[in-house]
C-alpha cells in the first residue's frame, strides 16, 4: 500500500522465489520483497533472486513492525489465556508475556494467519499478535498495541518491475542506485573499489560482504550509494568500479526511501 | 560441542539479552551466541549487544545447518501425516513439501521442541523436522536425512568470555579481529577509515554497515580482518583506525574458524 496505494491488486505466491520468477514471466506487472531488517539483516535469499531474474529495482519503502494483541471484539484482557502468532512475533515481545505470566504462548504459522483463525474460531480465551493492518482485515479488535520488546523494527522492502518494462517517472531530490560486485580476496581490494566513488564525492547509504561459500578466495559485496544511474558524475564511477571489479550489476536505481 | 567439546555444563537461557547479562554478572563461564546466517544475515541484537556488555570473543566456528524427518523408530515414511517445526525451518524444506503433498505442515516453538514433543507424545502419522543431535538426544529415528532447500545455510557463532577473565592460550596459523566503528556519514569517510587496512597490507574478511536509528548522519559498521590485536602491524592499523572514526572498540582477537 505504501508503493502502489491501496487499490493494487495483491497475488500472494508462497515462495520468493515464485515471485521472481512469476514477475520474470511476466504473470504478475511488480513484485514486492523484503532486502533487510534491522533487527534480522539482509534477506540474502533475495539478493541472490535479484541477481539471477531479469528484474529492476525501481522503488524502496520503509515499514516498522507493530506487533499488536489482537482479540474478537468483546473479549476482555482479563479473559485471556492463550496468545497465538508467528514464533519470531512472540519472542519479540518476551517483556510483555514476562509482565502477563498467565498468558501461554502458541506458535502458528503467521501473523496476519494467527489474527484470521482468532477472528474464525472464536476460541474462548484466546488471542492472536498481529498487524493493524491484520486486525482491520479480519474485524479484530486491538487490546493493546505496540508490545514489542524492541521498537526499532523496521523492514526495508524493494518494488521489482520486469527489465524491459519502463520504469515509473518519478521527481525526487534523493536517489539510490543499489548494485552487486565481486572482487578478489586480496588485501585493499574493496578499499580500490570504493575509491570509484570516494574520488567523485558519492556517498556510500550501506555496504555488507558475503562470503561465497565453495570460493573462498571470493568476496561479493552489496552497496547501494547516493545518486542515480543516469547521472554523468555516477556513470563515470561505474565506469571506473569496473574496471577494478571482477563482476559488477546495478540492480537498479530510485527515489531514496529514508 | 564445537567450541568446548561434549563435556561442558549447558545452561539455556531464554534470550540473548539474558545470556549476555548473565556472563557480564558471572553466572556463567563463557557464552556461545549466533552472529550470522548464510541465508538470514546478520544478528544486528547480538552486535548491539556485544557493545553494550563487558565481554570478549575468544573463538569462533561455523555449525552447518541440516534438516533432518525425524519420528520414533518404528515409525515408517509412508505412514505419515504430519510434520512439526519452526515454521522457518518448515519454510527452508518446501521442495520437500512439494513433492510430498500428502504431509501438512503444522508449525511448531521450535526445531528440538517438535522432535521432544513427537518422540513423547507418539501421535500417531506424526514426524518432526529437526538436527541429527535431537533425533540423537530424544532417541528419534532419521527417516530422510538432509531434505533442506539450500545447503549453504551455515550459522556462525561467537564464544564469549567476561572482558577480566584471561583468554583462552591458543595456537593458530591465521587470526581474526572483529571491531565495530562509526563514521560520520561524509563521502569518503569509510574509504579513509579502510585505508588503516590497505596500507597495512591487511585482508578484510567481513564488512557491513548499519544505519543508526535516531542519528541519520552517522553510520556504524562491523568489520573483521585477519590479524592478531598483539601483532603491532595491527596495533598501528588500530591507532591509524581510532584517528578516523567516531567510534572504536575491538570486540575480540580469535583463531580463525573458516
Amino acid at each position: 500500500m505504501q508503493l502502489l496505494g491501496s487499490k493494487v491488486n495483491v497475488v500472494p505466491l508462497p515462495r520468493f522465489e515464485d515471485v521472481f520468477r512469476a514477475l520474470a514471466r511476466g504473470k504478475i506487472d511488480s513484485a514486492v520483497i523484503p532486502i533487510e531488517n534491522t533487527l534480522a539483516g539482509s534477506v540474502h535469499e533475495n539478493y541472490d533472486h535479484l541477481l539471477h531474474f531479469d528484474v529492476r529495482i525501481v522503488a524502496e519503502t520503509s515499514v516498522r513492525i507493530v506487533h499488536n494483541l489482537i482479540a474478537p471484539p468483546g473479549v476482555r484482557f482479563k479473559d485471556l489465556r492463550e496468545v497465538y502468532s508467528h514464533p519470531v512475533a512472540l519472542n519479540q515481545c518476551l517483556r510483555f508475556f514476562a509482565k502477563h505470566r498467565k498468558l501461554q504462548r502458541v506458535s502458528f504459522y503467521d501473523t496476519a494467519g494467527s489474527v484470521k483463525m482468532v477472528m474464525e474460531e472464536k476460541r474462548s480465551g484466546a488471542a492472536a499478535i498481529g498487524s493493524s493492518v491484520a486486525a482491520r482485515m479480519y474485524g479484530g479488535h486491538i487490546l493493546q498495541r505496540s508490545i514489542e520488546d524492541d521498537r526499532r523494527n523496521f523492514t526495508r522492502f524493494f518494488l521489482l518491475y520486469p527489465s524491459k518494462r519502463g520504469r515509473p517517472r518519478r521527481q525526487a531530490k534523493v536517489w539510490k542506485t543499489s548494485l552487486v560486485l565481486t572482487t578478489r580476496n586480496t588485501p585493499g581490494a574493496l578499499f580500490r573499489a570504493l575509491s570509484a566513488f570516494a574520488l567523485r564525492d558519492l556517498s556510500l547509504a550501506k555496504i555488507e560482504s558475503r562470503p561465497l561459500r565453495g570460493k573462498p578466495w571470493e568476496y561479493l559485496f552489496y552497496l547501494d550509494f547516493l545518486g542515480r544511474e543516469e547521472d554523468p558524475r555516477v556513470q563515470n564511477a561505474l565506469r571506473h568500479l569496473s574496471e577494478l571489479a571482477d563482476f559488477l550489476r546495478v540492480l537498479g536505481s530510485y527515489p531514496s526511501g529514508n
